[in-house]
Formats: structure tokens, C-alpha cells, sequence
């Protein structure tokens, strides 16, 4: 199975917080935090919890830049 | 200066191409690899080049979850 | 620093509202009205309340154009 | 007709340069600049050209803030 | 009216779910289920409700291909 | 493998254009058309080509709705 998404983070899942539509998942990605908002229904339906190995997925025009 | 997006993933710049409208940057964020696809103009105004350390911007609600 | 997101307008908040995981604010463009969907945690981090001054940021590849 | 989208903001376009795939179109909202980009096909459909009144349109969950 | 979105696909609704900010409406579009995500204001303000004849709007940068 | 994407639409390439970092993929879903704009180099290492059984891709939060 192949995804054009070029990006795909390997993570750890440290927290779980659930809306009624949407929830949060924040993940550790080398030391760096991910925070991911999906719907509640997909949290659910994947069983995401605390401790999860987990991938964060990005298309490529949803990426900017940040120069300091 | 305060951002919303609640993503920033510090890296280094491993590739730069250029296009007529868009281009895209690659960067390398503790060993895993991220692609940006930005306006040229966005490449050129802020002198990206290969070697910099850049930061990755990501708005929460454009990350999807893959569990293997 | 800088930003490779385009667009930046100035505007007021006019409005906030806080759900469980997001929240939403209304800012005053010159006259014209902008909505954005952001965390709740982004919200409270950069204690965002009416009247503040503040920018709507927006990815270039994220406008659409509408002929009337 | 009825959008979901939250944002419509009117303007007048300024610029318009066209890629391969995509095109940029620059439009002025009470003096402030929005830069766009979409499809060649959609910037040829529609005939948009420099001096149209033409609306950026712009879903809320695509809206970041900046606090300075 | 001409949008520049190149992506309408016409539906009919079969659930409406609000929750304080955001809702969820899905549609099914020829046998195949869409779910869409967006303000409670948006879903109010369209009066949207199951059984409506709608069209899914989606941007082609949003688009990502899956191969199996 | 799950992903958290709620939208996973079967189609068939009925197109494909290349640029220098993006391309337009066009799939024909049960008779409607879909437009996908992704990079290049995703176009060209999943081998998408006119006839493929392909599958799109959207996040949920990406779909507006349209009410005529």
C-alpha cells in the first residue's frame, strides 16, 4: 500500500484528550511534540492510546517554513 | 511573536528545487525526512538554502495518524 | 524571523469561543469578517481576547477564488 | 448557493502568473495583499485576469492567528 | 458563481452529529461515504439536515492518492 | 494498517500531467471526476498512470459543503 503523502513521522502517543466531533493526540517524535486534531471517531476506531507507536502523516502543501 | 500552529519541528535543509510557481525543501528532522511544498517566491525571499537549520510549521488539524 | 506563509492581515478579534478541543475567533479585516478554527490550547496559550490586535495567517495553497 | 466556508473576502486582483500545474494569483483586500494559489486549469476556467473583483475564499479550519 | 475548487461531488445526507464549535455531516456520494468536518455555525446557517441533496467542495492540494 | 483519514474514495486515472515539482492526477469516482494536485516525485514513485484502480484520499476537516 502506497500513500502520496511524502511525510510520515514515526511517534510515540503521550496523550489523549476526546471532544464530541474532534480530538487531540500528541505525540513525541524524537523529543519534539505533534500535536494531531482528528475526529473523535477515528481515535476511537484505531484505538489510539497512551504508549501507541504511531505515525504522524502530512501532504507536502501543508508544511511551512520558520526562519529564525 | 506568537504562532496558533501548535507544530514546529526544528531541522536542517537537505535539498532545495525550484519550480515556476511552487518548490520544494526538504529537511532533515533527527534522521526522518520532511518535504515542504511552498510558493518559490516564499524560497527566495526567505534565501533557503541547503545547510540551514529551518523549522517546519504545521497547523494541528492538517496531521493524519497511521498505525501500522 | 520569517515565515513562509504568504498572507498575513491585520485585524481585531471581535469574537471567542472555547469548545472542548477547539475554539473560534472572529476577527474585523478592515471592515471584513474572518472565522478561525484553532486548539483551545493555542487559544489560552496566547491568551487571545476581543479587542486584541492580532493576524490571520494563511498558506497560500489554502485560498480559493470565487468569481461572482 | 450556499458555502460552508466561514471567508470570503473581496478584492481586486493585481497579479496573475501562470506555472505548469499551478498558478498564483494576487489579489488586494483594503490594501492588505493575499497571495493564492490554485490550479492553471482553475485560474484559465475562470478567465481571471489583472483588474477582475474577484472573492478569496477560505475555509476556518485553515486559519491561523499571530500575536506580535 | 464560478468557484476554483476543482472538486464537487454531489451527495445526500445521512448524518448530522454538532458538537460546540465544529460539527460533522456525512454524505453518501454514489454508494461511497464522505465525512466532513466544519464549523456548527456553517451547518446551522445552511440548514443542513439528512435526506438533503448537497455537494462535497474540496480543494485539489487536499487531495492525496492511496495505491493497494 | 489504519489511517486516520475518514475519506478513502475508489476511482480510476483517467489523467496525468507533470510539472517540475507538482502534478494533476484525475480520477474518474462511479462517474463523478476528482482533481488531485500532489508532488512529482509521488506521482512518479507509486507509477500512476491512466487506467490504475486508485484510491483519494481526503482528511475530513479539508471538506466544505455546497448547498444549491
Amino acid at each position: 500500500m502506497k500513500l502520496s503523502a511524502r511525510n510520515t513521522l514515526k511517534g510515540k502517543v503521550t496523550e489523549v484528550k476526546l471532544g464530541q466531533i474532534v480530538g487531540e493526540v500528541v505525540l513525541d517524535i524524537g523529543g519534539q511534540k505533534i500535536t494531531s486534531v482528528i475526529t473523535r471517531d477515528a481515535i476511537e476506531e484505531m484505538g489510539v492510546k497512551v504508549g501507541d507507536e504511531i505515525s504522524a502523516v502530512i501532504k507536502s502543501t501543508e508544511i511551512m517554513l520558520l526562519k529564525s
